[in-house]
Order: structure tokens, then sequence, then C-alpha cells
């Protein structure tokens, strides 16, 4: 199994409900160090994986609708804890709609699976991985 | 799958036993920076795959009985090479057991797997992963 | 010069005023990876620069009471731009102050220099550093 | 399952042929650092995965042949892109050959699968893994 | 004194002439990770010591024209090594002209010194600095 | 001013003597990971600031000394407390008299300052940093 990863990252502001989360219930932010790992078993005639030109790109495009924002005021997170592994999973969700579309080229239709980790500081990380879903 | 994962280390002693390990046969120690990622498939009704305040404490706890320690002279490793990826399992069954126990609550006994990674150095490092058990 | 350095770790939601800071007048949020290194000519009788254990409790103290925090409403940062360079001197003019109260022991009030960074993401960090000001 | 990594470099010219590439298709270069991760179900009488003093051997003598090389100019990669990842693979099937030759002794012929990671900056890495070959 | 740092990366190729470069006389290659901190004493009055935007424009700016290069070719470089240390000049020169032209702003032309650091693998970098110079 | 800098590590037992170390009082150990700065204004004939080979072969022979060693058992450091900051001066000394006995070459000799720093962990380091002492 090949993989490539690229790193980007953005910074937010959100705030927590629930108990568990303590302090963390208050008006806070973070910056999340974002690597995307591309898997897939073969490599392309070109002997990549992807294009990792338009990778860096087409993650670039998801993090932007994110960045610089209060996560709270988005209206697709209503009722949400936009927790580091809850925003792994988005962050996942925009790659995978990304390959769909075809943003990452004809090599990047080929990408089996993904795996998303937000870093969001020295001694704390959140991932979320698993197969890029077909459209039927 | 989602993933979670807290770092904190260790400062210990020790010596091997065995031609294998050349000077390292010599009492000797190490800082061991340790890093233990929780999976689980889904998240709980919180947005999160453990309480990573609870992981942290947990961890340190794990640690505290190692941490300041001439490992040659604790009864629970002797005749043991206490390697580096022997003590990745060490912190893997400590983990284990305080999910097991309720240490890390309700979310943390949803936990399904779990990585200890072990830095010792900045060229090398061991792991231990593997299903959390279950009790019957 | 001997030097020690500790790190720990804040997260809050901030905005900025003025056009220089573009998407970033916008709330958001950050994650500071803090290092304060503590300077010295000469060590103490114990071999030390400073108990770094305390230096850590006085770090932690430090960030206590910005992390977790909106820092638009804390009284004390009205009107200025709580940008990383200036929050690298708001840590060194704590960090100043606790070793001025002596929480950093008598090895502590030694401490000729400081030297604060913050890093904000994996590409972008800011510090500020200069001499531990003296009691008249 | 067990893992144990070791970390190298190597440093290398090459130019890659196809519109995908960009300005990647003049002659340029890279560093590669290398994690080669070493898998087993168990560890051996001494309490190890692999002798890493013979790991990191075994990695070095691999990298050698690469190092300080043009890589367009080597006649086993003629018409081959060497890709980050395809470097990957080449580097994984070195370390398997040097397994299946004994140079990493007997408890390295129990290595079950080996991840090899090259990371080219900051902020892009590739890898290949993969069981180790049997020898029928 | 304050300081703003930002990190970007460069690929090339080069090889160098003399006894003691031993194998690297080869054509061969590296990735440089740079960092370039800007210093000033005192902070303007949005509160930064550099817009950070345009720093990481005039850095990637400054790179590019060395990126994906062959340096063996580059006119400005002919019979000189384009070894770590003097690159890491080179891109001082070319910072500090680009804030002599005024790429960085009102904020950039108060910096007063700059360090360029040049990471070329996991256990090796180099580093330039001094004051940034001022026309007559 | 340019800079080079070389990484290595040693592993090593030890304790400390006196109340302001706690539980540090009793036998542990460390990893050290060791960066070694060379300082000079000018570089030589060849481009560079020291002979990065030599360098790191002699920061190996200075620290081979010390690794996997209790430094309680050395005599040299008899009623001294090894702490962090205390052997970034060792290891100091030794790369002045390698360079001092010639052991980094002539480019060597023109090394003005050094800066050795020693990270014990992820969330701390210490430093010792001055003039190559010459002989009269």
């Amino acid at each position: 199994m090949f993989s490539v990863c690229v790193r980007d990252h953005f910074m937010i502001a959100h705030s927590f409900r629930g108990d568990v989360f303590g302090p963390a219930q208050r008006p806070h932010g973070a910056t999340f160090v974002v690597d995307v790992e591309f898997r897939r078993s073969t490599l392309d005639a070109d002997g990549i994986v992807v294009d990792i030109g338009r990778a860096g790109e087409a993650l670039r495009a998801a993090l932007a609708e994110l960045n610089f924002r209060n996560l709270d005021e988005v209206p697709a997170f209503r009722g949400r804890n936009t927790t580091t592994e809850f925003l792994a999973q988005v962050v996942f969700d925009r790659m995978a709609e990304a390959i769909g579309r075809g943003d990452l080229g004809a090599s990047g239709r080929e990408v089996e699976s993904l795996r998303v980790t937000l870093h969001e500081s020295h001694i704390a990380w959140a991932a979320f991985e698993g197969p890029v879903p077909r459209e039927s």
C-alpha cells in the first residue's frame, strides 16, 4: 500500500457544550495543523499516488471555508460540538468530495482511503480514517 | 475510524542482558516520550472519542509508577529486558486496565483499540497496538 | 551563558482590527505552544539555572489566566491587537513578575534574561526577549 | 502487534517526466528523511522486535547506494519517475532483501511487515507498507 | 526585542568542489526548510513586527528563483559552493532587498535584523544572521 | 554571523542530590538529543563554517564517553549534579577541546563560538553557549 501525505493548517474559534469539557465550554480557539494521507495499492503511469500539487490545493480549498471562523456560528455545525475528532471527519468528507468531483485529477480518483489528522497542540491530536466512498 | 492521541513522558534507568545489546548492557537510561492513541468507530453524544482530560490523567498515573525509577529494581520486571517495545506493551496494559476500571469514564469504555508509541530518541521509537481486552 | 527552557500551551479566541490582518479580522483562534527560556551566567549550588518544576508551575499559572478565553473580552487587552508577538511580551511580563515574587525560588531570582516564544502553527512563531527587570 | 522504527536520511538529485510535475520536471533534488518501521506479533527471547543496531546499519547500507547520487543516471531507475512514493518502495524492497539475507539476524527474520516513510519536506511525505515477502 | 518567524522550503540539485566534501562532490540535492526571523525593538501601531502575510509572500518569491533548480547552472553562483550556510546568506540578502524595496510594507522597513535558518535534514542546519543594511 | 549545527544523542543513568530535585533524587535516566551550533563571521575558501563530516564525528566521539553510562559512577562528575545544563557545558568543553586539538580541521579553528543544546524531553531543554577559548 502506497501513501502520500500533505500538510496545511487552519485557525478557528469555538466553544463546547457539556460538562465533560470543563473550561473548554468557554469561547476559545485552536490552530489545527492538518495532515491528509492519500492511500492506494498501485502507482499510476506517472509513478504517483496523487498529483501532490492538486492535493495541496484541494486541502487549502477545503480548509478555506473553516479558516478564520467562529465555528459556533457556522450553520452546518449547529448543535454539534466541533471537537478535533469531529473536525477530522469534516475535513475527510470534504477531501472525499473533492476526489469525487475530480479536483485531484484522474490519479486522485484511484485513491482508496484517506486518513486525516488534526494536531491541536504539541501533546494532542485526533484523526479520522476510512475508505473513500464511491458513487453508485 | 476515529482516533484521539495524548502525549506525556517518563525518565528511567535500566540495563539489558544479552550480547545483542552491546554497550546497552551497562546501566544507562532513557527519556520516553509516550503517545497513546485511543480508537473507536463512532463518537459519543458529546462528539468525542474519549474525555481527553481524563485520558491525560490516566496516562500520567500509568507513567507515575515508572517515572524516575531504575527499572532493574522493579519486581514486576524481574528477568525481563525493559526494551522500548516491551515498555510500550506495559503502558498499553496499564491504559487498558484504566479503561476497564472506568478511569476514562463512560466514553472511555467504548474505546476499541489502543496504539502506544514510545519515542526513545530523535531517530528511534517503538510501539504496541491491539484491541482493548473486554471482560467476560 | 546557561539556558533552561520549558514548554506548555494555551488555546484562545480573538480577532484583530486593521486592514493588514485581512481575514484574521474575523473572530477566530489559535493554539500557542509556549517556550520560556531562562538564562543566567552561572549555575547555582545545586547545578541548575532554575528549579524546573517551579518554572513549569509558574508558566502553567501564567497561561491559566489566558487559556480557554476570548481575548477580545479581557479588559487588560482592550484596544490592543493580541498578536502572537504582543502575547509573547505578555507572557514574558508575567514570568518576570513570577520571578520577582519569588515563585521560582532563590535560584529563579538569579535569572538574568528570558526569551518567550509562541508557536502559532507549523510555519509561524513569534518571540519576545530581554533582561529580567530588577526592582530598585 | 509490536513495532520498532529507525530513522536515517539521504540526499539526491533527480527530475521528473510528465506534465503533472510542472516545474519539478527540471533537474532539482531532495533530502529524504527515512523512517523504517519493523512489525511483528511477538517479541523474541531478548524482548525485542529486531536488533536495532543491525536495523540501523542495514538501513544505512540500503541508503548508501542512493545517497549523493543523481537518480536520473542510475540504470535501475531508467524510464521511471523516482517520486517519493516510488522511492519508499525501493527502500522497502532493499530492507526486505536485507531481512531475507539475514543482515538483521535471527530476530529480523521474524519481522512480518514493514512500513517505509520518506519525508521530503515539513509539509509532505510518502510511504510504502506491506508484508515482508517470504522465500518459497 | 520582538521576533516573528515564517517557514517555507525549496528543493534543489547541486554539487560541491573540494576534497572536504567527499561524496557530496557528486551531483546530488537537498530539501531546505527555511525559517526567516524578523526582529525589531518595538511593535508598530497594529501590534506587529511585520505583516506576516507579506513576509510569507516575500519569502516565497525569494525562494521561487531557487526552487526546482540545479544550482550548478545558476550564473550568479558560478565558482561558488552552494553550501547550506552560503545559501542562508543568499536568502538573507534577498529578504533584506525585499524589505528595502518595500515589499513587506511600512512595518517591514522597521525590521532591524534577520536570522535565516536552512534545515537540510533532521540532523543538520545552517544559518546566517545580521542587521538589515540601510540605504544611505 | 554564520552558523552550522549538527545533532546526535546519548542515553545515560544518573540521580540528583538536593531537595529541589524531588523524585529525581532517585536513580533514573534520560535521552539527551544534542545540538551543537558552530559560529563564525566568515566562510572559509570552500564556502563552509566547518567540515560538517568532521563536526559530526567529533560530536560522536565527545558523546561516546558519556553514552550508555551511569553518570553517578563517572569520577570526573563526583560531587556534582549532572543536570541538563551542567551536561551542556560538559559537551561544550569537549567540543572546544576537539577544536583546539584540530579534530575539526583548519576550518574548525576559525569557529568563534559554540552553542550546545540538550533536549531532555518534548517539553524541556537546556543549553550552554560562549566563545571558543583560545590558547595563549
